[in-house]
């Protein structure tokens, strides 16, 4: 399908449930597109850092896309992360994500080398240049250890290298700088700023944003709907109320104990185990190495869900 | 060939020679083996950090495995990297490496992930299982973002997992605490402690470790060896004047304009523009995103060369 | 003045103006306190990060807090910054705040040593013992390098240690959940959560935020209390409006040179240079060893006045 | 005394012994003294961070500085830390300490503050213009988030600024930089290179170092003597030896829960309750807000004592 210009409104990151032996479990990956489409979502991102890309050898994530792309049959847009290191090794994830017909692509910062500002450009410029789809810049600062600054992404939409933003740094300031430069600069033109901060979406659209690409969205995508759309309406206070029950709901990622496994693990494990309780997917179980939820702690992920009326 | 254990010496990280059009240049890789292998060093080290692993895509990395542990025929062990961010798609790099008949697999800690030391541990468990050749250990903080913890270290040496470690962080207190612990903790045998702090390289093998992995090696293989024989004869003055030639060298890293490029693209430019100044390789062209070093910045390359007497 | 509990409204972090052979200029700091005052803004926040604290000696600081206490003469209430490295040093700058008559210290987690969350619960139970005034925790991780829990600081609240939270620490959904949790625990009463991020104002007021300590107030107070007014009627859009006029405003803090200074020097330097062109202090000087803004750069300032109608 | 330039050989920074209410605790800082004098240090560093200058008061600071200059009277030199955030903070630790007799100051890149190289090359300008006594460079980015380049040192060392470096960088690398420049560079006499890294001390001196100022030196001056006696007269396989018995002692820095405390409270905590165990101080407290040892602790630390034939 031809991608909005902007994109806009909500759009899932969707997990990658997996089978008992870690591979793509691709009835429940169904089952979960299925899931997202009846609520009404606008838009859906496969194989970002919420769908465990970095945990998915480059078969899966091929076997991911297609997936996603074909079941959803152009009913809705679909991203796809193409998560690497560099220019050369994110261009083969553009070129099996593109062949599969996936919308645009989602683009980091370069990591694990050192980088620089210079080298950041250089590298989406390269993508876009050899990409067959549109790109969308990734900044996800946890994750790549760099920032992108509102100018650079400012310039590389104006240039045209840039679709869109997908915004995980949590700097809300910082997006507001791209939002009201997107709207005001000449010269940018269907620009899409997207907020990845599932926690403030309600802010992040009332100061201008086009949508959110909310993790949560997975359990209760419903929620984000219906926040989305009270905040098109304007009906703030609905929207407040509405966001602070999924905060409430987003409770669930901290169910790992810290000690024993890191944030990957307790947050995704919570979504996962969420999905699994819902009937949604067959296994709630994560990539290696993480570490799984216990028994207890996909209780408490439960109650949770009991507690937002989704169980 | 059998790997020693433990393995010892010099180990330079190979670099990549590429094509003007970033291909892998097979004819400058082999006269690059060639050229180390004639000043003796005692291993040698694709796909690491020097090796532009990141920058490389994984048909590349095969290649170079391929056509390295071809050419070298079992003269001297090769150890391959394998980067990637999670166990899965370390899992990929491992086969194909150990296919190509690496003697051993280079892997660091998970990066872009958010980790946890359990999960470490895990990684590092889980790889070794399922690979065919053994598990060196690569700590390199500044790019994964996490240290490898000297008891974490140990306990996987002493457990099996772990065959040796290649050290890059840079923390010399830490690494001295593993090779002392490998030496004297019961159940620890012929475990290899590798330096790749290649401007103490003199301090490492004084503090017991059993070899080094230098980048600058690339550039000049027989000051490294030189200082490694001198190292072992006991010759500490000799040793720390051979020493302080090759800091004087490692100067030209420093060549390129910090305001125009990144460190790695500055620190790997150097190294080979000087195998293209020396005739070692056909170009000195880095992987892209880097930026190149203007000729300005070559020559001054040349002039660190002339200084060590190497042009 | 007896602290309103919540304290809600525009706080300003007062700018510390300087003699151009770096003592405090008494007068100056009167003119400036004013120039807030008869904006109706809500009360005062001395030796915070805008006011140069970590640049004033102990004597300077003294001479701030006495100048504008007694100067506000009870008119609006007075924190003020307790700004030191640990326990007892913050205990000294407690004793001539609360002697001087601030109506509550302001105090980060500890720095400089390397510190545990024990250590810094304790460090707040240890102050809000032994201080005559109410504390409220400042959370600037960029300063201190630890950033304050939302649990942490919802638990201090809870038993009565904290009076308040100024977060500088810009992320929001953190904030959030201090926010709301204030709201909604059995056992927090009172308790003031402010908002130091002063580009997302509007974002903080909608979902809850109590009030505002704007850096840039120091230059438009009048714009922020308009912004904080707006959004008490719950006229967003124009709230928005004028939140979106002083972002732009706030260029301002980019005009110096990043190859010749830092952020501090830059961001201060620009809203002294501010203070100086609208005719409220006499000397846009910064402390040492800042650097100073050129005679350009001040220009550009003042371009950013002019176009904000405040020239 | 006059410092001799440069000042070599094992400088203890002196632990600040407390009463059980946090008061400098003078006789057992006497005490202390006196069991590093007679162990044949040459020199001794007050209000450094393993003095807890972090933690004192002003009050505090002065005292120790006084008490130990007066108790010293001129046998060694006597360095003090100037311990704050920026330069006119730190003129006034300057001015005390002067006033009472230290024959050297040791101060750190401005902290708290965001700053720039520019900036900390002021800082170091200024401070060392009106200091009455010589300054040195303190490199702690552990503490102060800014590392020191080698290339600073060494400008500032060849214009006079800097009388000498106190390494606690933890990177060898960039200190033999540093070492080797100061014997070499044209403009550089006396400059004095200490590395705080006291578990590689014998390495640093190998490369060239004056001299170390080893924190675990408080609790066994007399090993540290014998490594560096023996570093000086090139017996490296017996200085080597000592060391790694100074390493295996310094284990007990993690006798305290990392669970319950920060690695401050464990790493002095331990220092000074060895200090006690060994009957040289009354009182094992450490200063505010750090967490005390447990008994079953502070038993661990007497078998480290144990263990190195020091109970």
């Amino acid at each position: 399908m031809t991608l909005p210009t902007p994109l806009t409104g909500v759009v899932p990151p969707v997990c990658t449930p997996l089978t008992p032996d870690r591979e793509v479990d691709v009835p429940s990956l169904v089952r979960l597109v299925d899931h997202l489409l009846s609520a009404g979502v606008d838009a859906l991102f496969v194989l970002g850092s919420s769908s465990e890309a970095a945990y998915l050898t480059d078969g899966r994530r091929r076997l991911v896309v297609e997936t996603v792309v074909s079941h959803v049959s152009g009913r809705v847009p679909v991203l796809a992360g193409a998560i690497d290191m560099t220019t050369p090794r994110v261009l083969d994830h553009v070129a099996y994500a593109a062949a599969a017909g996936a919308d645009a692509v989602v683009v980091t910062a370069p990591f694990y080398t050192r980088t620089h500002p210079a080298e950041v450009a250089r590298h989406y410029r390269l993508v876009a240049e050899r990409s067959p789809v549109p790109v969308f810049a990734y900044d996800i600062p946890v994750a790549v250890h760099t920032k992108l600054s509102p100018e650079l992404v400012l310039e590389l939409a104006g240039e045209g290298t840039l679709a869109g933003l997908k915004d995980s740094s949590g700097d809300l300031a910082a997006f507001r700088t791209v939002v009201t430069g997107a709207r005001t600069r000449p010269g940018i033109r269907g620009f899409s700023v997207l907020t990845g901060s599932e926690l403030v979406v309600d802010s992040a659209l009332a100061l201008g944003a086009d949508g959110a690409v909310p993790g949560l969205a997975n359990v209760d995508p419903e929620g984000y709907v219906r926040l989305d759309r009270l905040c098109r309406a304007g009906d703030w206070a609905a929207a407040r109320a509405e966001q602070e029950r999924l905060c409430a709901l987003f409770g669930m990622t901290g169910a790992g104990d810290p000690a024993r496994m890191g944030g990957s693990s307790s947050g995704l494990g919570a979504f996962k185990a969420a999905l699994f309780l819902r009937g949604v997917i067959a296994c709630p179980a994560t990539a290696e190495p993480q570490v799984a939820l216990s028994e207890a702690e996909t209780e408490q992920v439960g109650k949770y869900l009991a507690a937002a009326g989704l169980l």
